[in-house]
């Protein structure tokens, strides 16, 4: 694997290397890891790798990668640079002939993201999306529960992810911050564009269903700020459930507080990031049911995507490497000729990988939230057409 | 006290007796318990009343005890009828000059709430209102830190209160299901009417706020039935923070689940009734604090709501009965000549009691958000003018 | 019903009037507050009671009660003394044919339980004891579950009591800490005749076992202290089920955090008084049970001691209201002719009341802990054999 | 680094070679995975292993290993077989040469640690015990509070490790349960020696305190098993402080609960190794805090030791890696001239490994609790001379 992006004090790019390599089915052996090659020389020193393979930009690495044998050169590429290098960086990649993992957002518009999707078909190659949230065990518990209908028809879905470090106006200081907060690095929304699109798609995930209309109110609550920061969206799914979204930023002391509840017609489930390992299962009738990592009947997918046994917590990095994982396993199957791998993921979501469906689907996710917003009607049905007319403007003022 | 309604069989009834008699400050002496007179000396002899003072309709309750001496007559009474009923004997009551408190809600439209707040007005008379989550006192403790300025501006409110009882078709034929879905005894609203009222009216109480527009989308979750069982409502404050309220009757599994989470600019506060004795609060950069009753530096009405020391919890019971001897102590201030019980009132919001304001505002709560939901338009303004165009239409028709 | 002790500014004569009232089957008629027959008036006349029945002395009142008619005079009397008044009171109660109700502890020496078991047995007056935490909804639950057999047969038992109230010197000054800590008012222990003997009253009433020998260390924490303020007691019960008992008034930031599980070969069962409401069910290979009062198949004496639906908090007035309702059922079973309550008492353990067997049980528990602690040796067998040798010496001495 | 034991279908090797590989600074390059060459090989493998280092014995891989060039050659050897074969492979890598990380515990007997402690001490070679729990983020913030002083003086330590896996008979087939249980492959003791050992170790090491007298009662509580299942364990500190240590492996339906809460003059805290994320400080009147990892100011040790910001969960795999991540800082800093991580770590906590001394204590722990459980007398001073006087009796025989 080479890395793009993920230089020294970058946050997301040791978060990555962690995961990737976890389960010793993946190794770094290259990487550009800053546009300055001094800089990205260094970071690579530090991780031990081959000077020689340390390059001073994407576009040399796969120049340089894509010459040398096929049982040398690196097979996958993952990225980790900021949001708007996703889309170039993922497309050089492809033409020349490397399999992608991308951090989250693939594109920064929709119209990118299908561009990149016809890009993917084209290849054959494989493309990963890191909504890490759905590498969770107990994620892949609840999904397969629905799936198995221990819920009944579903009825309603909510899923809220609220955070508290965009309330003041010093965090946006920060590396983190000033890029989400700038349009030209971050797109057309911050707090739906980074965090509402991770909650859309772990209710799409979850529950197997699909967003077909929404209703949808962003705000941005600090002065000068210039995108949203905090956003409600109301949904409507294709079975005719409907549901509610909130994404916050600025709901001060919340760290990193994802959760959903699916009500069904004979049970719901309630999830939380934050306590990762139990899943609360409750009936109208009878006692909940406190299901925790393993411990009891659990579903395959579950089992195959714990690496401790019960009581042993596992979290945020395990989650991420599950799609590591996931990757790999696909992608050994087409390098070896026995090819077995491919007949386990037939099998299971143990292994699934988000990818260029979820980018697509995510990228819409933005811009149709974005144009609701901007709308004074209601309801607004879920299109995966490019949106060119969404302006920037601060959420907010409408209602100031 | 006298009663009306809550015979027998009635649960709310005997909810109201152990509340209003458990400071020892209000003692039942008479009720009309049935419109059956038979059925209304049978449930007063249960109680242990004077047979002479069970009577057959409210009507004659009102008109004999006005005749007995000052000091053998009730003072006040509670109204425990369905909800049809609330007005009339209010009225009733008011006009035969008793105090009234009255379960929720007020009224069945808010027409009938003005009407009512006119006669309160005039009749100079106490009026008491069950918005029964206000008597808790980790709610009191939230309500003086947000007015102590503990939070900075207020931004953000969430507040829900999600319950499973009605998902299923074959619960409505239970007792209480059967007039919560019936117009007549009802009014345009099951949902909204029965417990978004109560999350409206508790995010107003504890910020101090009040909702000045909003967004609506209420459905219909099962077949043929009349009124809305599930709503969610965006909200925007007269400080111009934003809100969200939901509020559900069919999330399956959920008992009573009041929640309210109040941002602001330098903390927020998370409270829950099914665990009401803690109220956790949480800060930007530092360690939440966990603020539990009868630990450490409270609001003095926090400490005044409490029967117990640390370590002992208390409950719905006694939140209520919060209420009521709220009530007693205005009532005792205006009959006693040195008056003392209302010189405390002034400094505490420990013995408030929901009145004729929350009656009024709850009612046009109802109304606003009945027509919002079936508005094209996203945003609406909280009105106070009765709204006569409301048609009861399932509200899930439109989006089938 | 009569009360001795209790007058104002007393905490638990409160608690105790709330809880005898709460049901409307008991009414407070006459008291002897206070050994100040001022201070005994002033008390009765606040509580609105006729200033002819508020007594001086207890002598007096039993005296007086007794000579007033049948449908007049006080049914039965409660003792809300402090410690070494209880048996004093309740014998004379007894004597003048007054059934009691006793704050525990039921008297200062197990000698004294001794004798005044030989006085209810030949009386056969009712005696009931204050035990509150039995009457806990879930702790019905839970000893139901156990009796129908749901764990298998027991293997282990933990519970514990910490609370950290005693943990500084400044608080002795306190009236609640000063008498607990004065051997002479409190007996020959503070922590476990305080909360160490309801611990072990609950274990042995959830379980339905009897314990049979035991291991004890205590100690004194705070200088110049008289009693032990913390103890361990390794229990052996009458199944050879093994158990622990912590009991601790020195763990600082404890409330009142009375919590047992009971441990079986099939199941085990967790309680904790703090969330009352809640049971947790585990087993060996299968999702935990979450049991919620009001939810779901629930024994027959969970429901009867339930005032609320589910989701409505019910907390430790309720708990102790449920011993005074037990009391009033039996003794209206006795006043009545048809006598029907007595029947329900025979199916149910809803409205059992702790009485002379778990006073003996209990001084007896405190008397053999107290001489387990001062021996050198390990394991001691239960006694109900009063131990006229224990001496009140520091019990962290021999370790400092 | 090379691995002695861990072949394939061990579950212990697999989480030491995530935990070794994480941090990118250990590489694992050989193995004596099985006792069986061919397995061992075919081991090896499955890890991308060069064929040729894949060894058929430990003393093969010593001896091979040792004649390789200086930076082809391991470093390191980490153990991770059955545990009567911890101390010969440790002594015999010591005198080869090579730094030792053993999976706990360290050997079989006191005798034995102190044996292995001489060699350690000889050699001057790095030893690291996998002490694990000692690894997590809020272990060091709250050791790193009580050493502070943030507690004051330390008064009372309660530390649990409930299991319940061995509660069934049929579980003892397992692979796990089966040389857990057999006195010669696991000494003396199965539950103090498996989880005891580790409760004790954690009070000791967040205390910052030693053990210097213990009172014990281990019990056997499935028909014809030869160690104890169970045991309660008194303590005394060298502060006098007092404990209780509860370890059982028959508690039905519990995971891997580790709980530790200690209680000072000042303060207390509460962590459980379920929720490793969050820590508990209570204070004798406030509200409490809840410490969160990532939230506010917390030690450097417990930053340094976090790899996620706030609000993603790390669990055992990270908290174990720390322990690698530590014995690699320790071993780069010999291997490198400029020895710039020796430095860092006189400071700090946050890479410190367990080592010889824990190694000596944990084999003192098992023999004095085992001796002091078949004692008659309660207390116990500790011990650090071998007993070679321990019979392997059936703990509960005595209490039967």
């Amino acid at each position: 694997m080479g890395m793009v992006g993920g230089g020294q004090g970058a946050f997301i790019g040791a978060i990555h290397r962690i995961a990737a390599q976890m389960d010793n089915e993946i190794e770094l052996v290259c990487g550009a890891f800053s546009s300055d090659p001094e800089r990205s020389l260094e970071s690579g020193k530090a991780l031990y790798l081959d000077p020689a393979r340390c390059y001073g930009s994407y576009q040399e690495m796969f120049h340089r990668e894509k010459e040398l044998p096929a049982d040398k050169r690196m097979d996958m590429v993952t990225i980790v640079t900021p949001n708007h290098l996703h889309f170039p960086v993922a497309r050089l990649a492809l033409e020349s002939g490397f399999h992608v993992m991308s951090d989250k957002p693939a594109t920064l518009t929709l119209k990118e993201a299908l561009e990149l999707a016809a890009l993917v078909k084209q290849s054959s190659l494989l493309y990963g999306l890191s909504h890490t949230y759905t590498g969770y065990p107990m994620v892949k518990e609840a999904k397969s529960r629905i799936a198995a209908g221990a819920l009944g028809k579903i009825k309603k879905v909510v899923v809220e992810y609220p955070q508290g470090w965009l309330a003041a106006k010093e965090n946006e200081q920060s590396k983190q911050a000033s890029w989400r907060l700038d349009p030209a690095q971050s797109g057309i929304s911050c707090c739906i564009g980074d965090i509402g699109v991770h909650a859309a798609n772990l209710a799409e995930y979850i529950t197997g269903l699909e967003i077909t209309a929404l209703s949808a109110s962003l705000t941005t609550n600090v002065e000068d700020r210039l995108l949203d920061d905090d956003g409600t969206v109301l949904l409507r799914f294709n079975n005719n459930a409907h549901g509610v979204l909130l994404a916050s930023q600025i709901s001060v002391g919340e760290e990193n507080n994802l959760r959903i509840r699916v009500y069904g017609e004979r049970a719901s489930l309630d999830w939380s990031q934050l306590e990762p390992n139990s899943l609360l299962m409750k009936f109208p009738d009878q006692a909940s049911q406190l299901i925790r990592s393993g411990v009891g009947e659990l579903a395959q997918a579950t089992i195959t995507s714990l690496r401790t046994p019960a009581g042993h917590p596992e979290g945020y990095l395990e989650a991420f490497a599950n799609l590591y994982r996931g990757f790999a396993y696909r992608l050994r199957s087409r390098l070896e000729t026995d090819n077995t791998g491919g007949h386990l993921l037939e099998e299971t979501n143990a292994l699934d990988v988000p990818g260029i469906y979820e980018a697509v689907r995510g990228m819409a996710f933005i811009e149709n939230v974005v144009a609701a917003s901007q709308s004074e009607l209601k309801w607004h049905p879920f299109s995966l057409v490019p949106n060119e007319e969404l302006a920037i403007i601060p959420q907010g003022a409408k209602h100031a």
